[in-house]
């Protein structure tokens, strides 16, 4: 039996809100994380947003939508996972939950934005297959779009294509390819089932 | 020559966030407000989103968009207007830009919260047509529901039907009929047209 056995997934309810508040400055190590999340990603993004949970205790959530601005693209605003349930693939189980929404929402590009300071962030959607835009400015040489997140907020923003037929046609989109092809995102890769990850966690 | 001459309305820009941060603070006497808006609603909901400027400055700003929760839904996240410029409309003038947004998009009703001690905001959505949802407590003698924005943040929950044949049929909808019916909302009242609203703010 594994770390991820007899866990459950869901969309989110707006009642979900105040269980995130409860623990995510303990999540985020004692930052006060809380006050910079909304209700609303709780109480109006249902159908792209996703809690992991035990029969008594929320371990993981995603909070992303469908972009309103481009309607090819769906984001990802908000992750946050349990550190005891860190390095068992609850991140990757929530990517791919959104990312098989997004499909199947129509969207063929699926976006993000980290600090540059945060490299555990940065690999991780490396591994994903998120490309980094090359942005207009660069920190501790990773590319970042300067003052994204208000004068001083320098973020580095992902894209990753979810459905084949958009490369490399998505409006607005400057994709800066890696310099490693071992780096480079899957070409073929298609939706992914909801129904298939909509299976319990811990199933064989 | 009246306050409104001169002024232009448009949808946001993502270059918009960083003017509203700049402002927000001092058009909320000095609160801390500007942490508490992220950078999405500028990027990712332009189609619902306005801002009202003179020819070099920002005097007013609405952040809303279509609930995808709730699919005959759109909410008002965020509303702002520059100290000097109030009294002469701006607030109602972005309301019904989004309700004329909304409805071009198909919603039938539109939501917004706000704080129960915020008598200012309750008089104004009532102008505009909202009733109280009937929440589950009470602040003050004002129907709240309970925490709804983390532990006590009661929250006063406003709805405004903006297409004549949702009523009453909205799910999950509980309405509360004020006991006045002078302050009933308007009940043939259709869908505004953009193009109208589009016009420059100080026209004729």
């Amino acid at each position: 039996m594994d770390a991820t056995s007899g866990l459950k997934q869901r969309c989110t309810e707006p009642s979900d809100y105040a269980r995130v508040l409860a623990v995510m400055d303990d999540w985020w190590g004692g930052r006060p994380m809380s006050a910079r999340l909304s209700h609303v990603f709780f109480s109006h993004f249902r159908p792209t947003s996703f809690v992991i949970e035990t029969d008594d205790r929320l371990v993981g959530f995603l909070l992303g939508f469908l972009s309103q601005t481009r309607p090819d693209e769906a984001y990802i605003h908000f992750i946050g996972v349990d550190p005891e349930f860190r390095g068992v693939g609850l991140g990757r189980r929530l990517y791919e939950l959104f990312f098989a929404a997004a499909a199947a929402n129509g969207r063929d590009w699926v976006s993000s934005i980290t600090a540059p300071c945060n490299q555990t962030s940065i690999d991780f959607h490396r591994r994903m297959g998120f490309l980094v835009d090359p942005g207009d400015g660069e920190v501790d040489g990773v590319p970042v779009r300067l003052d994204y997140a208000g004068a001083g907020g320098h973020r580095v923003v992902f894209h990753r294509r979810i459905s084949p037929n958009a490369w490399p046609a998505a409006p607005d989109l400057c994709l800066a390819r890696p310099a490693s092809p071992a780096e480079a995102p899957p070409r073929g890769h298609g939706p992914v089932l909801v129904a298939e990850l909509l299976a319990p966690a811990g199933a064989p």
